[in-house]
């Protein structure tokens, strides 16, 4: 896969240098499950570097420096080449000042933001990191798509598998509304408004509006507005609003990211980390269980599962996208 | 309001100046709204004293200083006072560092988190803070309380009122469901599960399991155990398994807690903060509304609204509760 990728890259004008590091992390994304931003997203990709969306030729550079914080710009560069070189300095920055924090502006799609937690926590450190996106969601109390989804994601390094969550301020994505939509499914928990103004569980209902449902109702439309406030704040990027703002308003460019990185190791050292960690997620698994044949997972529990499966069997692809991707 | 707390808590012991800047804390939170954390919950705080849970005579002292990051050890002491002290030094941090990072640990409940979310505001700071909890909420997938609501707070300083979200990871308090079962209400939406395991608005009902509902299902669960993990981890503090294991096990206190500080008009500067801020909250107000005669808030708004109001008019209190405050 990652071959197949790499070429493609190529082709369109990376580097070979960079072309190999983004075609890594695809592979990497799609390989712990996350088809939707690894293998599924690659086509889509390639259609924003046809659009001029995405800049092969650019490098993310940093605009200033101040203590513990640095501000870069992304140049329009690819956003998960972007989105890795700043996480890799704030881990620079955390291992000089213990916590390190980078504002990107300027910059394009993360794909899995869950790559620069797992990558933080490889380092040792705590991952703190979000980025803003296109308006898509109404804010609490209105009707029209004015705030961000927003991703965060929160990771602890520990032994035999990190600890990371990877959320959107959205309870369920597009991508997955219309897939229950495709397959005739019902929405698991209910996820957005339908024509009436009523909440529902119904995806086609859903597609009508487009009223999506933050989590926890006000309480994830507030926050999306914090993440968007604080990312547009320190990158001096763009807002969700000014993204909406742009040219080709469908497409999602020139975004705003934090990424956060804290010397775990250094501060708590191998052993506390080790116990603290592992006595909550122990807890945590001797649940009383909702359902006596469901395992209760810790954040980043399944990642690893589906990682070790696909690395044994192989990364499931969509026939119709692989065969796409083998034509670019 | 402040000077019946201040005469309460000097009674119990504390000094005159620690006294003075508690009861304006407690008082301030009336003032905003928040009784649950501020006038209502005074009661409790004094129960807590008189059982050693505080200590009136302990101050919050540095353990260790890595850069940009500290660690501190609360002693026991009161939560509201040790937060303020720990977030004062968040700011001072920033101030060299541009961020600064305070973890706590052993300290008590800080009444209200948005509190240090304002605070860090007024000294032009960005400020993302939480605290862990008593385990009061079940993991998603587990139907016995083990992880804490872990109210997590971010804020924005702004001219003319900050912006300000202060969000427990459950979708409603043990108060809430309280009081809307007292007042025979439904919940506004779904906030637990009834004894049949089903999702409901029922406030009779989910007193009944307490198998409260984490914001956004399993998103809220997956935030609520890694903001624990970091503050237990930062702090070198109890986890909220560890809480849950305290003598006294219905009491919460020993907590661990994080506060962070990013010096937003260093890093912005006035013009571009107050320029990027406001058309975001502009344009969330202009959303097309779900209820015509219903305003679009932004995050931190009624909090303002409510405190004006109550300047001019008085802080209302529950004569019960302030009866009881009097004779104490």
């Amino acid at each position: 896969m990652k071959s197949e990728f790499k070429r493609v890259l190529v082709k369109k004008g990376f580097s070979e240098k960079m072309a190999d590091e983004a075609a890594q992390l695809f592979t990497e994304t799609s390989c712990d499950g996350v088809y939707s931003h690894g293998v599924n997203r690659f086509p889509r990709v390639i259609e924003y570097i046809d659009k001029g969306y995405i800049d092969v030729k650019a490098v993310p550079t940093k605009i200033e420096g101040m203590g513990a914080f640095e501000r870069w710009d992304g140049n329009l560069g690819l956003g998960n080449l972007n989105a890795k070189v700043c996480m890799d300095r704030a881990i620079e920055l955390a291992k000089e000042n213990t916590i390190g924090c980078v504002a990107i502006k300027n910059t394009n799609h993360w794909m899995r933001g869950g790559s620069y937690g797992w990558q933080a926590a490889d380092a040792g450190c705590i991952g703190i990191c979000w980025t803003n996106t296109h308006p898509n969601m109404p804010a609490w109390g209105g009707k029209d798509r004015r705030i961000g989804n927003n991703p965060l994601i929160l990771s602890v390094p520990r032994e035999g598998g990190h600890v990371v969550v990877d959320l959107a301020m959205a309870q369920f994505s597009y991508g997955k509304i219309e897939s229950c939509k495709l397959n005739n499914e019902s929405l698991p928990v209910v996820g957005g408004y339908d024509s009436e103004g009523n909440i529902t569980r119904d995806p086609a209902e859903i597609e009508k509006t487009w009223r999506v449902l933050p989590i926890g109702y006000w309480k994830g439309s507030g926050l999306s507005i914090l993440l968007d406030l604080i990312a547009t704040v320190l990158s001096g990027g763009n807002s969700v609003y000014k993204v909406g703002q742009l040219e080709g308003q469908d497409a999602e460019y020139q975004l705003s990211q934090v990424l956060i990185a804290i010397d775990a190791k250094k501060i708590a050292g191998d052993d506390f980390l080790g116990k603290a960690v592992n006595e909550v997620l122990s807890d945590i698994k001797d649940s009383e269980k909702v359902d006596e044949n469901k395992e209760i997972c810790y954040p980043g529990e399944r990642t690893l599962n589906t990682r070790k499966e696909n690395l044994e069997k192989g990364i499931p692809v969509n026939e119709a996208i692989w065969d796409k991707i083998k034509s670019l």
